[in-house]
């Protein structure tokens, strides 16, 4: 009885955070209720990144209705400070009798330690229901806190006969308007994307996201995204689409051995890094530097080149396959990867989570299942 | 009021016809229904090739009842002497009022010819009704009779990043049991299946279709499947797998310059064709030869040598894209589709018709919608 109404009020918690996507991260997305006897008295979610946390918002709603009530949440509330004081605090002063939360915060500076907190307060806590989901929800947070990187989609977008680009190296377009809008969306749910240099220059693209209907537009405006090009000779010019959008920043990494000469907008940050064995660009240092900067969900759009080697490293979450439905043929220079990596009879590591249709083209999103 | 009843009716009819998929080849499937009043007093549909048609199934049903009762039937009643008596004979020695059907038969020995006959007999006829689905029920057969080919669906099974086999050429097994199961069930409503001597000798496939469930087993044995082989050098060993069911023919092309030395089953016959320009086995010559043997719906099974020939001849009429949730990798040699066919910003003439997943894959089913 009381398991399946905790369980119902963390669900509400869950709808509440999904609010959040897009706008929070590093941080996860979190929801909150304030339940009083069989009454919702105050509800809220973090709704972008440096406001504040869903359990101050919920808190504030209910006002001094909060005493003696039980506050939902689906993470542990934080303990430290960080842009704003500890949500512990919080719920201490407003006299909450009850802290149900999903799962504990695997933040070294939280990671259990609010329990203690609120338990020496006389607050009893409840936690450990809906794990899985809770887990789902914020899988890209807890990577990028258990694992020190982003969390990593690949996507790319190929004909019904496996191609993502003609003999000619061009891709526009291989799926149509309604996939390519989702596509954008779909950016928006992350904090970075990345491509090759020759995506630049055959391509052209803008790289910019597509906020969904309904997200404010303040909101919006406060989001960071980043554009990442991974650019060994520096041979991406200035006047490219990409660095048009002045709200994002751009980062090109380029190898140590690259001379720059090329003046680049102020938006535009270039890293060198060390070449691997094959004389790609490092990914580990690659990814330690997005990592330093809080780019919590890397969004990584092709070509082959980079598709392969995160997919050859095996480091990677999420792929997503826009399948347009048209042939390009062709001699198969632009396969969406490359490499002779496994035959069909190998135990497969991935999994198909979800199939989306679209007027002409179908999305497959596949999972990783296996561990790093 | 009459136009809704007479499309009710109609209805049933398709919804019977297609009890016959997969045993009437190169007949079209059709069904009969008898109705005096606002009773169906007769139905039956055509079983398998060479057993009675729809009507007389239906007016054997109805007996006496047939009397001043109206006949529906999806495809204009026949009016010659096939495998077995004219229709318009039996509706007429029934007694049948009125005759509503939707759609002529395209044959050159009917063609509207029975409308005439009938109504020389006194009884009413009445046509053009659900034409579109009528004719997409019988999609094959009006294209064997009007094209006089086979109706053709190309089919191939690919990784996600776009391989039909390894870098060795194994393609065992892309997608999953419950994928290929269907895929065998998919045969059981063609004629024949082709494929390439190279599929022979790497994968040694059985071919085999599978008939689904609840089909009489008398009814499955009756149907006649082709094991079409092009094999330009008859490099295919007699031990091979696709010999072993003595209950389908198997047919290889050869070159007409090929000697044929090796001794193959009782159940195998060797046609020599001449070569395309390209030193192909010439695909007309091989279509012409099928649509005299009466194969009117050919599923080809590839590999790509084969799909791509039959993709740059624009002889196709549907593609299944099954998408196994494997990665491959691979430099490329085994795409399902070679040759550079066209960019992605052309106008595509195959549109996407539907959809099905599967428990980790999923078949895409596409449609061509040019003209030849």
């Amino acid at each position: 009885m009381n398991q399946s109404r905790d369980e119902f009020y963390l669900k509400k918690c869950f709808e509440l955070a999904v609010k959040g996507k897009g706008l929070v991260s590093p941080n996860p997305m979190v929801g909150s209720v304030v339940v009083k006897g069989n009454r919702v008295v105050g509800y809220g979610w973090h709704r972008a990144f440096g406001l504040a946390h869903a359990e101050v918002e919920a808190l504030k709603m209910a006002g001094t209705k909060a005493k003696n009530a039980t506050l939902y949440v689906n993470l542990e509330p934080c303990c430290h400070y960080g842009k704003t004081p500890p949500c512990t605090d919080a719920i201490i002063q407003a006299g909450i009798k009850k802290v149900v939360f999903s799962t504990i915060d695997p933040n070294p500076a939280v990671n259990g330690k609010s329990i203690e907190i609120l338990k020496q307060n006389g607050i009893e806590v409840r936690y450990g229901l809906c794990e899985k989901e809770s887990h789902q929800l914020n899988e890209s947070y807890f990577t990028f806190v258990k694992k020190k990187r982003p969390f990593i989609s690949l996507k790319w977008a190929m004909s019904i006969d496996g191609k993502i680009a003609d003999a000619c190296g061009r891709s526009r377009w291989i799926t149509s308007d309604d996939a390519r809008q989702f596509a954008r969306q779909l950016r928006f749910e992350y904090d970075a994307i990345i491509v090759g240099s020759n995506t630049i220059v055959y391509d052209n693209p803008y790289l910019d996201f597509c906020a969904p209907c309904g997200i404010r537009k303040s909101l919006v405006e406060r989001k960071k995204f980043y554009k990442i090009i991974l650019d060994t000779n520096l041979k991406v010019v200035p006047e490219s689409n990409v660095f048009l959008n002045k709200a994002s920043n751009v980062i090109i990494f380029t190898a140590h051995d690259t001379s720059i000469n090329t003046k680049y907008h102020e938006n535009v940050e270039i890293i060198p890094v060390d070449k691997d064995q094959e004389g790609l660009l490092d990914l580990s240092q690659i990814l330690n530097c997005l990592y330093e900067k809080g780019i919590a969900k890397l969004f990584v759009e092709g070509g082959t080149k980079i598709l392969t080697s995160f997919y050859h490293h095996k480091i990677f979450d999420l792929i997503y396959v826009f399948i347009g439905c048209k042939i390009i043929g062709g001699s198969a220079d632009y396969p969406p990867l490359k490499g002779n990596i496994i035959s069909p009879d190998t135990q497969s590591d991935i999994i198909l989570k979800d199939v989306i249709r679209f007027s002409n083209d179908v999305l497959l999103i596949i999972k990783k299942c296996s561990q790093e």
